[in-house]
């Protein structure tokens, strides 16, 4: 098994444990690796992220262009943007859950998080006692203006681990599948707290 | 395998599918396939969908008269009704979840979707940046005429993808078993959102 | 296999699919079967419902007495109570879930279900226009005398498919297995829309 | 196998469980069970609960020094403070779900638990008729300080199973591992119950 094929295994599986946990409903959500230096394995456009073949992992280029002739998912640009800003970063995750959708449709441009132990997945952070403040963004069909307003705002954040799209789910990272897979599992949990104290406070 | 055999087969894991996902409980719900130009194959009445045997497919024609001597779905003329009007559907799907049965109780006789990139699961919709009116109609046991209202409704809409029944789940097909799975995953979806924001903002 | 090893096995597994649906949790729940004219098969007292061996299946009498030298559940004489009042019940199941804890503690001493189509997995139910009314019973660990009220409460309503103990979860039963897990699946469906719906509304 | 391997292969298999359950997502929560008298085992730091190898359970003494040169939890003098305090105590288990981390925000320093059947499944307790109060203690990243306040507020308990700790989940315990886990199913069935309470009555 050669590089390609091994991440791309990496992939599918990792579509699979998302699917079984409601994060990549009805072929929404993508999913990316780093292949050495200027080239990255993403998922293929339309795919159904639970049941993932192999051949339903294309390569494209840091710009987002198609290095095989297949069609990459149409927010390629939105993974190729934090490969360029953080060389560390081996794999980008964007999953699609309830709890992302309808709490980024509640709150304002930041989702404010504070208190919470589970914070300390998050690279960088060593006590509860902190506050995370997670950008929120304008779902954009646009995707090329979308990446645009992301890499901005990320340019002007110490670290970032996470984003999340109005009405769309949110973008994570890791150096690793599993630091990625890890911060999907800490912010889907840190979005369930922050929906459930609003059905309790309000 | 003929063709019936692996249509029977395609429903019997949907309806597996189905129920793991707590969609089709105690009975509830039923699927059909088209088969050919006439006929159709969709579950006998009173089967446990999560555990259906390919003997309880049946076959039944457009009128939903039944042709193997066994009783059909008391719901047979939702189905058919679709498969008269949309030539191109393939597979007719009425899922039974407690998202469905709540959230039509809630509303009126329209369920309005707005802004959602799941949206985009739907043939004919390229952005979230839109409105989706999902037709809601009140339950009846007298199934023809349910089925001639929903046929009227149908007819003014220029695209529709499913309905729902008050107290009673909803309706979604597709041309093939994919797209109404699709569907199914994301109108479930949607109705989970729509119940979250509803907790909340009320 | 002889009947009672036959009988002790559909127990095991109708406990490990109740504690599949977070319905028995630790070692709450019990569940029995009608052995011939003088007998019911039970779970021994304190077992895992999920994790069933057929030696944790017992013999009683139908005055709730040990065949086997055993100790039954607790609860043994609110089934022997249903075999009596029931000579076509085969099988009686009392799930704990989490929607009957707390919804028998919302309500008053009556649960009034209406214009759910679901209600038609009962028996004699044939519209989803009807009123279902499920009596709630206060807790008591004086078990004979629960099982007193309970029977003088049932002697008055033409058909009853099971009730509900407040903070303690709900008995149902049927003529078979499949009749007694449909039914469980159904008010378990029904608990979870009444729940929600009183998160929506007040 | 010895009586280190089987023990640790316990908490493997109860990480699992716990995993499959949601309750130690993002590498959160910890695991350990007493070896002999001077010994403990306990998962290393940083370890994924649900993907657990025997190789990531370590053993420390009673005073939470590592015994093998590696690096155990951050929270391993919370687990220890509990095998010095009772004796008969041979597991101690730290689950972090989204109730428990909710709740504990929800509610003061204490969480007062009253008329639920399930409190039978804590261990001296033979009705629902009671009334059990579960410590809340802000969180610490000092963990002996928290520690500390742990073993003082047991002192004056006659009796606990467990407790919570603020946005961070909760401890139980118990003399074998099937103890500890009927506990944690205890806990969360009750957390979950106050959980939707609180959404309803409010």
């Amino acid at each position: 098994m050669n590089e390609f094929e091994s991440t791309a295994r990496s992939l599918v599986d990792a579509g699979r444990e998302l699917y079984a946990l409601g994060m990549v409903p009805a072929t929404s959500g993508n999913l990316s690796a780093r292949l050495g230096d200027d080239e990255i394995a993403i998922t293929v456009s339309g795919a159904h992220k639970g049941k993932l073949d192999t051949n339903q992992i294309m390569r494209v280029d840091l710009n987002g262009a198609s290095l095989d002739g297949r069609r990459p998912s149409a927010e390629t640009l939105l993974h190729t943007g934090i490969y360029h800003r953080y060389p560390e970063v081996g794999v980008v995750l964007h999953p699609h859950s309830v709890n992302a959708t309808v709490l980024s449709r509640l709150c304002g441009d930041w989702l404010v998080l504070q208190d919470y132990e589970i914070l300390k997945a998050f690279p960088g952070i060593e006590t509860h006692a902190c506050t995370v403040n997670i950008p929120v963004f304008d779902n954009d069909q646009e995707i090329a203006r979308l990446a645009a307003k992301v890499d901005a705002c990320l340019a002007d954040l110490d670290r970032a681990a996470g984003y999340l799209i109005r009405g769309h789910g949110f973008y994570t990272w890791g150096e690793s599948m599993n630091d990625a897979l890890r911060h999907v599992e800490a912010f889907e949990f840190l979005f369930d707290c922050e929906m459930q104290i609003r059905g309790k406070r309000q």
